[in-house]
């Protein structure tokens, strides 16, 4: 279990600012390096630390590495008012969604929707937040991205695909935004980590072995996911066809379709290239963002109006045995960032230890 | 189990002039005739028979008691370039849908996206057939409903939701489109009735009882599904969130939004509304169509070979063992017409019997 005695809580702009400046010092311009600072520290004041600043390593190493450009030129392939497609010339993922997102946003300004498709990003970490900046300009956010290869197709035993998110927001009126996050697999890999760090076994229906069998030894499920040694994470739905784990699939591949093959990046088994020698390449991920402008299609007001009462309804409704409550999508998260801008951000000193190691050669300390 | 021997194969075109024969005989249009006939026909070729003519029951009582519109009028309520907003005025949904769908095309042909939002609609058919239209013009196809409430949010205990299906259909080269069609719950109500019909108890995990928890007992689970009395279909992912069922719920949620909110139609609970004494009125469905013209993002033949390479890549991957194939949406479904075209639509006695009696009296004759 986790020892609470060696957790620190840091304040999030003093995170925020420790982050900025290792990216500043590995050459990112100030708008990027604020950009991706805000959505690290964002995804660990929601609670989701797998995206938060304990990742910080993964965007370090990429821009020591090359593999992650610091200094990227967009290159724009195609576009009408409506749409618009851009090579990210291996950016800095935050910044490249939260780019992509204004242009989507700009376009459904003027015609009620925008959709920007991206080829060659990196990775942008959680998906939420460039959905999420749309609300502000009340529109809905969409937003996919493929990734890593994680996920076996039902039937198979070999991870071919990644746990390709989607994350959707819409505004409401006085109720809080709907905004779901989701890997299109079971459990996203952060989750077998977890498992195995609490040295606990995994459920059936989560992973698969490298016989496409189910499989609950956590441990042995972790080396075979990283090491891509057969087996893989199962999409939602679980295994087989019988709960609907072929939609789950069936979502997996329409993530793969919509942000790699519409973009043009690598794809499935393809991603996270590298050279014969075994050095990292720019990653390729493909990302796909949309905004739907609301008042194009509805009354603002009239949109807002209804979405607080379809959520409240389903909030109201009566609870299975053993619950008391029944969530809408984001509400989690909405109330842990409330606690968090009030404690602080919790890290646990094993992060902690990894972030001062890794960024005192840089000369910035942890704060 | 079913009785071969009771079983006829009707050749798809006769069937589709007889359903033509009895929507005209209602006082539906040529067009609205002939497209609903051919949507119904189009869900028997596939094998997806919860869609076919054994439904037609329900248009006919449609119109027959004035919720179904057989003339109906479209209204526009808003409109750019990129996107349209509708009523229905309660015409058949899938004269609609394909109008809907037509107009995102047109759209998506100017400017490479389309978004066509409806209200006060009817009952669609499969999803499929509406996607699956553009890809006869080399676009990506997206449709979404809302429905009939029979799911339970996560952790309540009551359906407030329906089961809102979401289907996308891509194009590819020489492989066979993907064109995947899913309820957005663990499984559809047809299946609990098949399950009935077949006399066998449905699996855990694919319905929940009055308390919240999961049952095993058919015929209770279709008794209460039908009647509103408590429990539910569960979202895809299962009961609770250790599977993934709140993905599956956010899922519904999304459709719920995309589609019924976004439109001004019904939604949740509200939907399929009556008056004081039991008459039904226009369920006032919504529904959301988008078209993505591939070209305007990506040369078609780039787009094509890499869809082609995707979804061999992924087939070709190794298989679990008991399996011999790995599956991409919407190939059972184009062998199943394949087969279907050549040996005549499978009707099951029962539903031959019953289209007999129900259309006898409009002096149409079941062939």
């Amino acid at each position: 279990m986790i020892d609470v005695a060696r957790v620190r809580y840091i304040h999030p702009d003093q995170l925020k600012q420790f982050v900025r400046d290792v990216l500043l010092g590995l050459g990112a311009s100030d708008e990027h390096a604020a950009i991706t600072a805000d959505a690290l520290i964002s995804s660990d004041l929601r609670g989701v630390e797998s995206h938060g600043v304990a990742n910080l390593w993964r965007y370090i190493r990429g821009l020591q590495e090359g593999w992650i450009n610091a200094r990227p030129q967009y290159r724009i392939l195609s576009q009408t008012p409506a749409v618009m497609r851009f090579d990210a010339d291996a950016a800095l993922g935050f910044a490249t969604g939260v780019w992509a997102m204004e242009k989507a946003m700009e376009k459904a300004g003027q015609l009620g929707v925008g959709v920007v498709s991206v080829r060659n990003s990196t990775h942008f970490g959680m998906a939420a937040y460039y959905s999420m900046i749309a609300l502000k300009r009340d529109m809905i956010g969409v937003t996919m991205t493929n990734s890593g290869t994680l996920v076996a197709p039902t039937f198979g035993r070999l991870s071919m695909l990644g746990t390709n998110p989607i994350a959707v927001a819409a505004p409401a009126g006085g109720a809080r935004p709907f905004v779901l996050d989701m890997a299109t697999s079971v459990v996203p890999q952060g989750k077998i980590s977890k498992y195995d760090w609490l040295g606990k076994a995994i459920p059936d229906g989560w992973v698969i072995d490298e016989t496409g069998n189910t499989l609950t030894d956590t441990h042995k499920a972790l080396h075979n996911l990283l090491g891509r040694k057969g087996g893989g994470l199962l999409p939602l739905g679980g295994e087989g066809e019988d709960h609907g784990g072929h939609k789950g699939y069936g979502l997996v591949l329409m993530v793969e379709i919509l942000s790699g093959i519409l973009s043009g990046s690598l794809y499935a088994d393809l991603m996270y290239p590298k050279t014969p020698d075994g050095k990292q390449l720019p990653p390729d991920t493909g990302h796909l963002f949309m905004a739907l402008n609301v008042s194009a299609f509805r009354p603002l007001d009239e949109f807002k109006a209804s979405m607080d009462d379809l959520l409240q309804r389903v909030k109201n409704s009566p609870k299975a045995e053993g619950h008391s409550r029944i969530y809408i999508h984001g509400e989690k998260e909405f109330e842990e960032e409330e606690r968090r801008r009030r404690d602080g951000i919790p890290l646990h000193e094993t992060v902690v230890q990894n972030l001062r190691e890794l960024t005192a050669p840089l000369g910035v300390k942890m704060p």
